[in-house]
């Protein structure tokens, strides 16, 4: 990491004429450090409080072309996605998000207007998140690269990890499931129209996804026995739960009719978006029967002896979820 | 970050044929969880011990064919030097390293000993700088793209900064300087011969740089005043000192003469590598004066009133370092 003292970069047009090191100023000038920033953007590496004297941290690639395309995300839908992708696994393990690196490349030629919109979409999900930027690296590659490392306390409580799920839990989620799929197929034109309004927010929701952030310490508070962040597709996730708790997980479909997704694909393509698709950045969470609980977590199905994860008590025919090298 | 349990793969040749979940279960396999890894590989995220109460966070990126090329580095190189690259970053701050999240995106036709063998250039890097694997990312791209945080523990000791420099004070350096320049020159074939095994330690600087990681945490100890990994080269980097401590710094070439150096390129191009060449992830402090300093700290010039970076009391004429955009 490196990173100089601040200075604002006036008049540069393109990351060429800005260079790395005015890159860097700007972006700590557009990045305010956050209470628990020991030392932030400035120096060989970042020093964030910890008083939990456990960090949780993760972190995530976000690929030009893979992840993001740029004519369907503006730069600040890309800033918001990198910062969710990340900081909804670190609310995942019922934690709290603290702070984000991201480092950067891209080509010389992108405008400096584009990366101070990324910026200010970083900085904005990393605000909602009750983090912020604290570090990051900057290179030159032919394409628009992300890679974010999310770091986030726990606050005295354990880990909500994929083991802990035991037959009789409930299975819930918190957030959308198959918004940011069916936003995929819109945008693709296999379903719907980008510019029906009435879609928006399907769309919404693959450019510039919302975890609940609190949902996540909430339901380690609540005692949560298993949790992941729905970012393959649910039944991929799920799947990850159901192996390492060594149990069997059954989804209920009459919990999961979602009148959004059918009235933009039908309920079949609503059916498959909701328990396929990826990238809605939910969390998905089993909890010991009897607990009441509230909004956003609804109860989608319940875990019991076996493997595998089940939809109305028999094997999904279809896709699964999503494989980066298949 | 998504990681499965531990299964071992065997028989799949490609990354296309191990898949994501494949890929992630051997290296999970192959990267051994530390002493402080609380949650390692196998979750959304990991835990790890920070008894501090802060943690020392950096991210890089190593491209292919920006930061390493295939046809010279093997993977194990790739390995060592990505660790280096990052753990090194938290060394300059006084920090011994604990983690390393590796976030790994390749092409689906590339070997899985070429992993394995990464793996391994990991594992062993993280090693000697007393740290391990806790947790990373897998995409597909057209190229190796490698993205590595580095964290660290302060063990009580403030961070040792890049402001704090004082007049009066001296510059040392640990480890070697313009190495890996000549490594690079001797690979390019401006310099030396790269079969000439008198020249394999310059090429080896550049292939896999073997930072002194105890230097920093000792030099902290010591009571550095300013401290950098010199990634950027010399000039450059001592020039991030000197504008954060508002001071001088003046380097004497009598201090900087390196044989090897001489040998494989004559004098001039000998003190060109030293001065602005990069990736030798050496580390440069500043220190009170009469610290007796231990090796392989070495006192390369003294800090004094002003600004910028003379070398033998002049501004040098010549490239300063490195920028990526330009």
């Amino acid at each position: 990491m490196h990173m100089a003292p601040r200075r604002l970069v006036i008049g540069a047009e393109d990351l060429g004429s800005l260079g790395e090191f005015g890159l860097i100023d700007a972006l700590s000038a557009w990045l305010p450090p956050g209470p628990r920033t020991l030392v932030g953007i400035g120096d060989d590496a970042a020093v964030l409080a910890t008083p939990d004297g456990r960090v949780v941290a993760t972190t995530d690639f976000l690929l030009e072309g893979r992840h993001f395309r740029l004519d369907w995300s503006s730069a600040a839908d890309v800033g918001h996605k990198a910062a969710a992708r990340s900081l909804a696994d670190v609310a995942a393990m019922g934690a709290r998000p603290t702070g984000l690196l991201v480092a950067l490349a891209a080509p010389p030629d992108l405008p400096v207007n584009w990366l101070m919109s990324l910026t200010s979409g970083l900085a904005a999900e990393c605000a909602r998140a009750g983090a912020s930027v604290i570090g990051g690296d900057t290179a030159r590659a032919d394409a628009v690269l992300l890679a974010v490392t999310g770091l986030g306390d726990l606050a005295g409580r354990a880990p909500v990890r994929r083991a802990g799920a035991a037959p009789g839990d409930v299975v819930a989620v918190a957030g959308p499931l198959g918004h940011a799929a069916a936003g995929l197929a819109i945008l693709s034109k296999a379903a719907g129209s980008p510019d029906d309004p009435a879609l928006a927010p399907l769309v919404a929701a693959q450019l510039r996804p919302e975890p609940d952030y609190d949902a996540g310490p909430r339901a380690a508070a609540l005692g949560a026995t298993a949790m992941i962040d729905v970012s393959d597709g649910l039944l991929a996730d799920l799947a990850h739960i159901a192996v390492a708790s060594e149990v069997q997980i059954n989804l209920r479909t009459a919990a999961l009719t979602d009148p959004d997704l059918i009235t933009a694909g039908g309920s079949t393509s609503a059916l498959t978006w909701t328990l396929t698709g990826g990238e809605d950045h939910s969390l998905a969470a089993t909890f010991p029967p009897g607990v009441r609980l509230p909004a956003p977590w609804r109860v989608i199905g319940e875990v019991g002896e076996g493997h595998g994860v089940l939809v109305d008590g028999h094997p999904y025919e279809g896709p699964k979820g999503w494989d980066h090298f298949r």
